[in-house]
């Protein structure tokens, strides 16, 4: 069921809040065990919650589409009475008394928290193991990894653990979770949606978004989160409008297909799906143009040197307990120390000439097609895939597509392509205009139609 | 001759474009050889140049307020077919071929360029004296310095060799010199007039500004160089508005008297005359408030940091060729090689909330006061300056009521103040809101009304 469906049945009267609440308790009970989505349940508070929100709704009280729809929040977002571990031991000692934008604003909007979903270690882990808290599993393959670092937010949409989930994105966290547990994630224009609230991790690339199972779903969710917050220094000051899709006009719309860099390295069958997108909107009357990108390799090297330091400099005080930290994360931490500080100014230099050419593109195109993830979901532990006859290591497989995005602020859903029964889901990026999420959403939407033919 | 008069006699033909330059070219001639403003004086482009603008104005084409009008450029600001050295030995190989926008744009206003002024080596040197060109000197006293780093175009126009002349202050470098040279300069809001083909310092800090005799003609040259150019990735987008000072309500304007910092180390004259500069506006019906600032302490030292690794990261890669440049320079970017990037980054994370502290003072005030300096121009050479009782380093006696204003990013002028015949001048520094300098200008031009009296 999705969050429309849910909300028309409870208008219907055909089902509760409770009862959706419930349906979402016992998926979880079921599938949780063996896929490890979720660091925390609140199975009695979203019970609680659930009940109160059907009172008002018989009072006539009806907060509109999230009205009792039970969500899931990434473990990084800071939840009031419920502890945020980060993925981390460090956050032993949450005293749980803020609650982060985003989580507030769902709240007032009807949503219905079920628990807090499980996370790579602080949003930074390099393996899909989060060393404190386990592997999260692919539900459409628990040998699997559901990406990350958003990863318990994908699996507990997949499954129907939550009807949506947030999650944050500073190279690809939301997007690469979408791709690979098949369902819809949008990291939308920097700014756009507060921070506030959320665990830092690289102060000039952090996104927090929606995770959902369709385009319409999350553009509901988007209207809740998205607007002005001025308790986040990058939030965007501007009226808040709806993101509902609407009809584009196909004869007008160029679509434009990179030359360079994302289709360098990928996995036949998901250039295969890329191109089966590109195909089916043309059909629809779309224009499929040939367009040339700045020098992503560049803007990648930007945004590690960027992340690195930003990353360090949220961390480096904590780095004395180095047992508080696992392997991978404490290693990345280390380099970030390496970075020096015109080092890190080059980058953030570079990053504005770059980013002005790679959006110089959408003078030419509506938006642009790229694989989310070059690959399906590799195996837990897998370190290299093999792509192209090319082996590599599989996070920087996993992200190189992801990366440059962030650079830019740009917005980027991940969309399920169609795919065979049994085979692991495949993830069609879609990157549009800064601040153009309504007509992103509304070109998803129609993507979303075709692939549904 | 202010540009304003000058633009009155040009119109009813009491004097000529020509005559006009004439003039200044002959103070130029006069002065320059003991003060030593200009680094290169374009007597010949000049004189044909005005020759031009008079052709015009007999034709009937009037560029407006600046037509004919002499100024100087600060030799920072490149300017096609005129070497600009940027007071350093690292430009000899100047190509010539860029305009930097100000230039660009007081030319298309009809402004006539006599000459490139002197400054600091790189805008950044510590020391009053040049290495290489030698010392700029104070026209009000000659052993004193005339302040920097836009010192030339400070005693240009203080001398009339222009009618007004560019800066650049990335921490102090227009304020400062009004200040001591006793003329009108204005730090406009960061991104307001664009910093394309300026040598960089400071990536987040750079401002450009005007430089004049008074309120006015400061508002005609901004007028001129103001407004969005997309070669400056700071540049803001929003529409072009006047400046010129207009008539204010007293009665509702609130002005701030800072409680701390900014009278804790300063002359007592200087205090004086700020502390008059408040009396005369509260005697025509402004409310004078006190008001306390965030931490400018901690300001100073995000400004600090920040500018280390800005300005190395511009040079670093030249360093190898130390004999080009001067001792302190050179200590500078070898400290800016020692902040590590997860320190640059603490810096501007640090930098949002300081900032928003400080712009909320705007809540309750509309314009604030202080000192432009804590004291008048020092001698040249002279390493310390007492101030009430206490001995302190020069240079950092003269910025540290500057940087955090770069900081913020905030419109902030420095006005001569009334002081007695032969006396060294004071500035008054008057901040003002984000993109108010409309305002802040009407303001000025009314404080500088009531400094006649």
């Amino acid at each position: 069921m999705t969050i429309v469906e849910a909300g028309q049945a409870l208008r219907r009267r055909e089902i509760t809040c409770v009862e959706l609440t419930r349906r979402c308790l016992e998926r979880i009970e079921e599938d949780n065990p063996k896929l490890n989505a979720f660091v925390t349940v609140t199975a009695t508070q979203a019970l609680e919650r659930a009940a109160a929100l059907d009172s008002e709704l018989a009072t006539g009280r009806d907060r509109g589409p999230l009205h009792g729809i039970p969500i899931a929040h990434k473990d990084l977002i800071r939840t009031r009475g419920v502890r945020t571990t980060c993925g981390s031991l460090l956050f032993a000692d949450d005293p749980m008394d803020v609650h982060a934008a985003v989580a507030e604003r769902l709240e007032n909007a009807g949503a219905v928290m079920v628990g807090k979903t499980g996370l790579h270690e602080l949003a930074y882990g390099v393996t899909s193991t989060n060393p404190h808290f386990g592997a999260v599993r692919n539900p459409h393959d628990p040998r699997c990894i559901p990406g990350g670092s958003s990863g318990g937010s994908g699996v507990a949409v997949s499954t129907g653990m939550a009807l949506g989930a947030t999650g944050t994105d500073t190279g690809g966290s939301i997007r690469i979770p979408a791709s690979f547990c098949g369902i819809t994630g949008l990291k939308p224009t920097y700014g756009l949606v507060s921070t506030y609230g959320i665990q830092p991790l690289g102060l000039t690339l952090d996104h927090a978004g929606p995770m959902a199972q369709t385009v319409a779903d999350v553009a509901l969710m988007l209207d809740a989160v998205a607007g002005f917050d001025a308790r986040d220094p990058a939030s965007v000051n501007r009226p808040r409008t709806s993101h509902a899709p609407r009809q584009l006009d196909f004869r007008v719309l160029r679509i434009g297909m990179p030359r360079n860099f994302y289709f360098d390295v990928i996995a036949p069958e998901t250039q295969a799906a890329i191109l089966d997108a590109a195909q089916r909107m043309a059909s629809l009357g779309a224009k499929i143009v040939s367009v040339g990108l700045p020098d992503m390799e560049a803007l990648n090297t930007v945004a590690r040197t960027i992340l690195l330091a930003e990353a360090t400099a949220v961390y480096r005080r904590r780095m004395a307990r180095r047992d508080l930290f696992g392997d991978d994360v404490f290693a990345l931490l280390e380099q970030g120390l390496l970075i020096t500080g015109p080092d890190y100014v080059d980058a953030q230099r570079l990053r504005l000439p770059l980013c002005r050419e790679f959006r110089a593109v959408f003078d030419k195109v509506d938006f642009l097609f790229a694989p989310a993830t070059p690959m399906s979901a590799p195996r837990i532990g897998q370190s290299e895939v093999e792509l192209g006859g090319r082996r590599m290591d599989t996070r920087l497989a996993t992200t190189r597509t992801m990366r440059a995005i962030n650079v830019t602020g740009l917005p980027a859903m991940s969309l399920p392509c169609p795919v065979p029964k049994g085979a692991l889901p495949i993830g069609l990026q879609i990157v549009g205009k800064a601040l153009d999420e309504a007509r992103l959403l509304s070109f998803a939407a129609a993507v979303e139609d075709a692939f549904s033919f």
